[in-house]
């Protein structure tokens, strides 16, 4: 059994581990942390864990998180790297699911999200937890940075374009709508469901945090540089990310349903769809997988792409536990065998 | 392993069984039928059962049921009574969702449904399947007849009551308000998103169905004829039955909440909540669970009391397993562990 | 023209208020205070008042409210009172939507929102401002306590049977779901999208600050004590109340039908809904109307009504229009003759 | 007053129609045709209209439509134009708010919507009813063609950038986001609540109907081919298009935003909002408003438009009404200045 510490239980990647981890046959959870919560019952917190955690939240500062096996940061920004040094000198394995350890750069870090680095010297070790770019390194990891939700459907949506190099890479086009889940639980009028029901719009269009991440990974993919036009917009449904992908093919006779069935005709979590598919996001409600179709309208020089995925799962929680398979050396897929919740 | 065959595998109770039984570790789907999908695949109608289900939808007539352990009908009603006295011929046990072996007055039946019943002298053999009151007779059973969604949470949350003969029976009310898929898998108006979204009502005002199954099993556990005034109505999500329920108390000394939790003690999918709770619907979304807590407004002599259910698993399809484990001596919860989804 | 002022210029009432008037021929909107907001033009936080209201927000201690016929109170419990006499003097009317001027015993009022009355003696002379039981009361007002949403459903509903003395007016059962736009534009975590979308629950069941009013409003139609069981509950769209009520009749052999008609037969806002209905919530949305239907189920001694409002017009806004009308001597209908939004 | 003949009364478009015609002070609706609830009550089957409307639903073939001054066509493709002739015989202007007079081709007519045209003389003569284009023209017109509702938006977006030849017109993508209204009052799997509800999806990635109009108005416009990727999106809300709009600056140095509000400093019914706006599909729910805004994402050479309109009133009843106004010589505003219901 790993034993696990939970450093910000509250917030819905919290509260979704919780969720996944009850059913996990090699999960220990040994504590969960929050600031303002502590001594609250995690159940009466959330009534869906009720008979499935006896825990208590405890103060950070309280908890005892060296005695861990890996401990999860399912935090704000900027928490991970100030308790990662002292974690890392108890030999425990860290899993941010917040920014801290996704940009190699600790100049953009500091650029996007506003403080500087705490550990820049670990940013190098740290591996970025897209599997399906970084499995191998990610086996042998101390510091896994779990990737953001936007990024993790616009790179594996755009990967196999990217990797091949058959597209202008200078002016993709990532047109993407998320469930107001993904801006996480939050006390702010915008995400009121009077404001964001029955209401779409745009948003972060002068520039996102997942905007530098995007182009980090899919720069590195390409092996040059890239451009990307990223627009976010918020849609009224609970969970889900649809990625709306677009890319000039300079390579146009190319059969884009087979180079994507090639790319991941090994991976248990991306679903390459059938010709002609238009995947939604309930097809993935609260399971692990991106589902991904490809297609060329009008058989003109344009690739399209719509990738779908549930935020708080292969865009957090259920993608952290992935892993946390790999860093422990379980089956991959371990605990992340439920199917997706449809209607 | 248990082979199962589920007649009427296009409709949400349908589609949730599949969900369920993938993660169910003795079930052995043999066969789905559909009479409008026959020779369309499982997966390619339900996407969130890609890489699950390799079947196809068999015509009910070409399908091989006799050779199955049991079958589920995920019907329409009428159905299944016509094939009931076949299948029990050739050893097979049937558990019907639709409402065919609920009530066991064949004369109810015809009134409420409209056709005279198929075999009535199996009436009598079929036990209801509410497993807090039939538990014993469910395990030796050979059909079970399902309860209907909102007859599981009013039952549920009024049986304490009744059975200790505290209220005025005979003024029941049960204010019941129920997600959409409630309805069904059916093109119908009044269940388009823009009629349904953003929009709440009562209906079935006049009567309905599940009705006279409420009277028949509140008037079973308190020996005696029962009044219920039962009030439907819809409301804009999908999953979720919340019953509000009120009686007046004829013997107002007593510990109402200590009550429901001795009747409950044991049952493990009634969680009685601690007092003063308020249930919402999201706490039981995908799981087999019904949450109640009771109050006595303002100390007064109304009893009231709050139950929830997800209508598609407790409801419907979570309590089908739970009787498919009560019927082949299985641990009752096996397969019905996973976490409800919040948010 | 009547001149306007607004105080609290910012939540959904204040909004509300300001799209009505819009269109009101008789209103010039003179003022719009904001505490938080000052400064800020109404129309950049509200983006669907642009073109109409080229306002910024005053600070309210330097808005000139003397000068105004008429101040609308969109603000929190408790502003209104302290504010009441002064405009008073200057000859202003006083429409108050939140609960200052509800309450007739200023105990009561303390008792249930915490803080003493700041001028119990204006009590008195304040009119409650539901003109289908205080019409010329109404005309003659300097201050009108607007009544909140859920009483006016409430009573609407209930009162052709507690005025004409049908009823067990001590076990009343109001079962009421609201729109989530009822508990205003605060950054509140139970009103978030995520929270209490696809979500039903009911909240405040050990008491409500409307039962007072409801209970008030009742006795008095009455003239003689009642008892009421107030269950609200949170409901996922942003507009609209449905009250559904329970009362058991004394007296059985009465017409319900013509008994609703009649008393409502020259109500412009009020609309007996045909034997049968079951009127939905957005058949009235964003309209100043009120649809009441009257079953008597099984044909037994309970009479249940279904009463629809939206929240923010007939339970707020229009609803103190309609006030202003009254206040003013203009038509009572002037300004609220839209049509519901459907769908 | 116009008298006015609805033929299909029973859609969206049509309920919105009367919604809006009912406040309009010039509007003296006669008639109201359905097929299939002739003889019903118009206000039996929206209960919104209840008061404001008497009429019955009148049997096409049974309705004096030839005495009307016009003819609204709120029905499906394809009914008129086999109506056209014989009314415009009798001096009756027509506006159809299906796709009959949108498209000049008759060939790409037929190709599109399944059947050959019926009058493809009359092609020629109609007016494509954008008044932002062809305003001078709808009011001497017989004949009015009422835009699709993603035409509308995508072409109100895109137009400033195409008129002045500053974007390679080859390759424009508009990802677009449509309410479910936009599919209409029908009874379809794919737009029930349970289907379409907490979910976003793509369609008609393959083609849709709406291409062919936006591809006809773009080339006219700017006087040469267009080439555009069009993805409709379905979105769980109720009311609303939101246009994502790209397109290549083939001339950098250009001030979008001065460009924009040039173009519609004199438009009523288009809101070029401040720079750096992202305008939500509520700010304009039920007006008959388009919100723009242009962005260029960190300074490149890809122009961002974001466009919002009610898909039911500028994308097609607020318009045709708008048309109307123009075809009597009306104030062009008249009837249409109700604000947007927000929240």
């Amino acid at each position: 059994m790993i034993k696990i510490g939970i450093v910000g239980g509250t917030g819905y990647t919290g509260v979704e581990l919780l969720r996944l981890l009850a059913e996990h046959p090699q999960a220990n959870v040994r504590t969960i942390t929050s600031r303002k919560d502590a001594g609250t019952k995690v159940a009466d917190l959330f009534a869906s864990l009720r008979g499935r955690y006896a825990h208590a939240f405890v103060e950070p500062a309280a908890a005892d998180l060296a005695s861990c096996d890996v401990v999860f940061f399912a935090t704000p920004h900027g928490i991970a790297m100030n308790q990662a040094r002292e974690l890392l000198a108890a030999g425990v394995k860290i899993i941010d699911l917040a920014a801290d350890f996704r940009l190699k750069d600790a100049v953009v870090f500091e650029k996007w999200y506003g403080m500087p680095h705490a550990c820049p010297d670990l940013l190098a070790e740290a591996v970025y937890g897209l599997p399906e770019v970084h499995r191998e390194a990610i086996r042998k990891a101390r510091i896994v940075g779990n990737p953001g939700c936007y990024p993790t459907a616009v790179q594996l949506g755009f990967l196999p374009l990217i990797e091949a190099g058959l597209v202008d890479s200078a002016h993709l086009i990532a047109d993407c709508k998320s469930g107001v889940s993904g801006a996480g639980r939050k006390e702010e009028m915008g995400l009121l469901f009077s404001e964001a029901s029955d209401n779409f719009k745009a948003y972060g269009v002068k520039g996102h945090r997942h905007h530098p991440e995007i182009v980090q990974g899919l720069a590195a993919a390409g092996k040059a540089p890239v451009g990307v036009v990223f627009t976010p917009h918020l849609t009224p449904m609970i969970r889900g990310i649809h990625a709306t992908l677009y890319a000039r093919l300079t390579t146009p006779a190319v059969d884009l349903q087979a180079l994507y069935e090639q790319r991941y005709a090994n991976e248990p979590f991306v679903d390459v769809m059938p010709p002609g598919s238009t995947p939604d996001t309930r097809s993935v409600r609260a399971a692990n997988v991106c589902r991904i179709a490809v297609h060329r309208p009008q058989g003109g020089d344009i690739a399209l792409v719509l990738a779908v995925e549930d935020n708080l799962v292969k865009g957090a929680a259920g993608q952290a536990i992935q892993n946390m398979n790999l860093l422990f050396g379980l089956p991959e897929t371990m605990g992340l065998t439920g199917l997706p919740v449809l209607p």
